[in-house]
């Protein structure tokens, strides 16, 4: 059963990991994509490490196109995680000898890594989840069924939904968690399930109208019960503005 | 004229760096402290190294504080510059060797690094500039004076500086960069300085009374020309409230 792996750790940077928090929104909830680890069982983040020739954006990229087939994801840098306590035991070693990686250095993975977190919003329907070689599931879980994870991976995803949350203040955000038309109930879903709190219906409506980035079509949602609702899209010129200009308050 | 250094790099980790662009404000101009290089000349950001047993954050703190005097400086991470090719050639190794710093590796210097970026924001006057090891000046450099740096520390300037530019629209500014009383012209002056461009008065000063973060004095300010203006001081309550939640756009 055991492959020895071609895997050489040699060529990668030591002390120097990524870690991603990869958030999707699907049927009104927020999910995030994690690996559950093989001996351990535990659940941690896609993850690896960065080549001697990469950038860490490079590296970010390749370990998620892998994990989910998508290329050119967009991600945002959002915080160096470097607790020297953070990785001094790693749970994944049993996993890696397991497997049969071989590498020089008996202790590379056991040595203090130094996390760069990246997030990246993508639409869900497109990611095909894909385990690593330590991992036996590779799946979205939504963001109020996840746990405790692998080492210091739950204080990274706390991390990057506090960062995404403040980002939503001054930026517009969907483009890539919402279908290309949506309702106004599932924007504000949206925006309610990334704050973890419930918003005035009336009040997001008015607020999000203003920033000028969505546009109602002539079409409303088929289907459903009662009233059918009205369908928007993003407006890709402003909402492109908002991003780099910001929402509202500019000085 | 050599001193043998008991700088110990193996005690550092590998390929790890650290670069901080401190930020303060002093006759209407914003400095950044800035170290030039003994050999090459060339001006660099204050940095360093990480110990086997800190994290990102104690590095920076025990680098700006040798470098500054200041304890507990508030410092940001902002940014992590991982180009493969950023520090192949570091310059500064004629001066490290000069200096007659040993190392078990002698390319230890000329591997590859990746830095992460801190900003900080202080107090102009509290400040005692100190130059380390590699160099012969430490001092406080006019934003607009500021030319190349050495490696891709220019890079590293303005991505801070955009940072602060991004912050400004949701967050408040000044409370370490102005003294304790201080007029609404020299606030105005510090946010056009950040930004880059002249305000309208009016609207500046309409839009920074309505964030409710700064209180008008019973004094003016003494021992200046023509009509004596107001002094302001920060309302900490309400500035720190402001901090946590942010200016203005709310969800």
């Amino acid at each position: 059963m055991k492959n020895k792996s071609n895997l050489n750790i040699n060529q990668f940077l030591k002390h120097i990991s990524l870690d991603c928090v990869v958030f999707g929104f699907h049927e009104n909830q927020l999910k995030v994509l994690l690996l559950r680890m093989k001996k351990t069982q535990e659940w941690a983040l896609p993850g690896g490490f960065v080549q001697e020739d990469e950038s860490m954006e490079l590296a970010a990229n390749r370990v998620l196109k892998v994990r989910t087939g998508l290329d050119h994801i967009f991600l945002n840098q959002f915080h160096v995680f470097s607790d020297p306590e953070r990785s001094n035991i790693n749970p994944a070693v049993p996993d890696v000898l397991e497997f049969g990686i071989t590498f020089n250095d008996a202790d590379w993975f056991n040595q203090r890594f130094i996390s760069v977190g990246f997030y990246a919003l993508v639409e869900f329907s497109l990611v095909q989840p894909k385990p690593d070689l330590l991992s036996d599931i590779c799946e979205w879980i939504s963001l109020d069924e996840i746990g405790s994870l692998m080492m210091d991976h739950r204080q990274i995803l706390d991390k990057a939904l506090e960062t995404l949350r403040l980002q939503l203040v001054f930026q517009p955000i969907g483009y890539n968690l919402l279908p290309e038309k949506f309702t106004m109930p599932e924007l504000q879903k949206l925006y309610e399930t990334i704050l973890g709190k419930e918003l005035d219906r009336r009040n997001f409506q008015r607020k999000i109208l203003a920033y000028n980035i969505i546009s109602k079509l002539d079409e409303v949602r088929q289907g459903v019960p009662h009233k059918a609702p009205s369908l928007y899209r993003f407006n890709p010129e402003n909402y492109q503005k908002a991003l780099n200009e910001g929402l509202g308050g500019k000085w």
